[in-house]
């Protein structure tokens, strides 16, 4: 595949999703984790794992500089989004399903540009899908990891398939001559839909019950 | 120690029994992981972090390409394997034991390949051998934390003490002359028998209880 | 900020102390392991974990070289004390409180080495004091990770809280011209005395209670 990946208006534009949608992955990892009786800070260490996991490994896997490192606005964003929700958690009943649609837009988001770091870095298709999921998921998955929880994301409604399906969108509609920007928004659309959809219809996958 | 590691003749044929234990592996993960009522995709994604998880960290941990991110077919045959024994699973009872064998030889091919990459980077002989088993044990840790279990290989029979024994023999085989690919055959069959004689007689290290 | 870095006096003095922590936190692991049923390797596992994880973490983020991978005395100290610690704990009855003190010096010293680290890497100051947080306070993640446990650092009396807050100070007093050296005093200082007061006198953190 020969892409002319700069296309992509992801540079710009997608900064300021990005933020927010890292600033909501923490806020609901702070949810998430609410049931465990963490203190202030090791709730926000959950939920900064939750909102920069995915990506920290996506970069350590593919030997770039890890994005939140270089630049510490995702760190202060990250950092606010669990500060404030702790607290207004305290004060008001926020209902965890408050942010699933965010939480929707956020893996749609991180899929996709985790799909296209892998295909900048140059590495085979299936790899950049895989990462796009890596991206998309692991930070959900820390999260359990580190509450002591078997990781969610493994077990309801479509989520790490979602991330899939829509990262081999994205691939496959550039392969086939779209622009890689519609691709991005097609590949991010479908993810969103199907999250919000499995949610809406407990859309599931068929589950694994070994015959022992 | 300065040994011509280029005459181990790990590189050409054991490409394909290399493929053929990340193969085993995500099969066994699969297999372990499933008493969890877990997805297909998670199932895939816990086979695949059985299979590729201990050769990521190695890969991480000296700072060179992520050995499936730059080939591909590792990805392939992990998740063709999975999905195949996912399925089959639902059709027939598979036995756990039934990868025992082959889970041996690969904990073997990978602690000494693990070993050798270690040696090849330049690392002292005590952090290579423990590379090794890094890359032969870092698997099933990975798949039991994500399934949410205490590791397997930290309780059982001889896992991880056999893989050491066979880093060090590997290693110390060279230091007194034995040559490099005769060398990483002694250790490998040493991993591989004594794993097989710790399940078949149930050998184990003795077990730790803290005076408290 | 533009700091003479070089001058704090971490380089030679503090390597003797750094592999004195390093032995001191693999001991406290093998410890605070206790209770799981582990054999020895496992038990030798863990702690190795507890007492490099930090600091692999931190350099793979940063994509330094792994400091126990280049130079194998970390590695040789924390098996030495491992083995020793479970071998004693066998015989004699250990108090687990036996070792808080030692931790909390090795808390200290972890987490100023971590943001130094992060300092000279340039990284922004946020970043680097939660960098040096991460060095300081990860091994014992890892460590109960491993251990299939809640993590306790994220529970108990002020332990990540401590770290963060000395780190600050370590960078502030810099920032308001302090000299590199004793800015790493003050800051370490503040860590051990934060962390024996809250072990002596229980001060927490106020805990988190989601309403749903």
């Amino acid at each position: 595949m020969t892409l002319d990946l700069s296309k992509i208006p992801l540079d710009q534009l997608m900064y300021g999703i990005s933020l927010g949608a890292v600033a909501m992955m923490a806020a609901a990892g702070v949810l998430e984790a609410g049931r465990k009786r963490f203190d202030l800070f090791g709730m926000v260490v959950v939920a900064l794992a939750a909102a920069l996991g995915g990506g920290s490994l996506r970069d350590v896997l593919l030997d770039r500089p890890v994005f939140w490192v270089a630049d510490q606005t995702y760190l202060v964003a990250a950092l606010i989004a669990a500060m404030l929700t702790f607290f207004l958690a305290r004060i008001f009943a926020l209902p965890a399903r408050l942010f699933l649609v965010p939480d929707a837009a956020g893996l749609a988001l991180f899929t996709i540009s985790g799909t296209k770091a892998a295909l900048v870095w140059g590495a085979p298709w299936l790899v950049a899908s895989f990462m796009g999921v890596i991206t998309g998921v692991m930070g959900g998955v820390l999260r359990d990891v580190l509450c002591n929880e078997e990781p969610l994301v493994f077990q309801g409604t479509l989520y790490a398939t979602a991330a899939w399906a829509g990262a081999l969108v994205f691939i496959g509609s550039m392969t086939w001559g779209l622009d890689p920007g519609q691709a991005a928004m097609a590949g991010g659309a479908l993810i969103f839909l199907l999250r919000v959809a499995a949610i809406r219809w407990e859309i599931a996958l068929p589950r694994f019950t070994a015959r022992l």
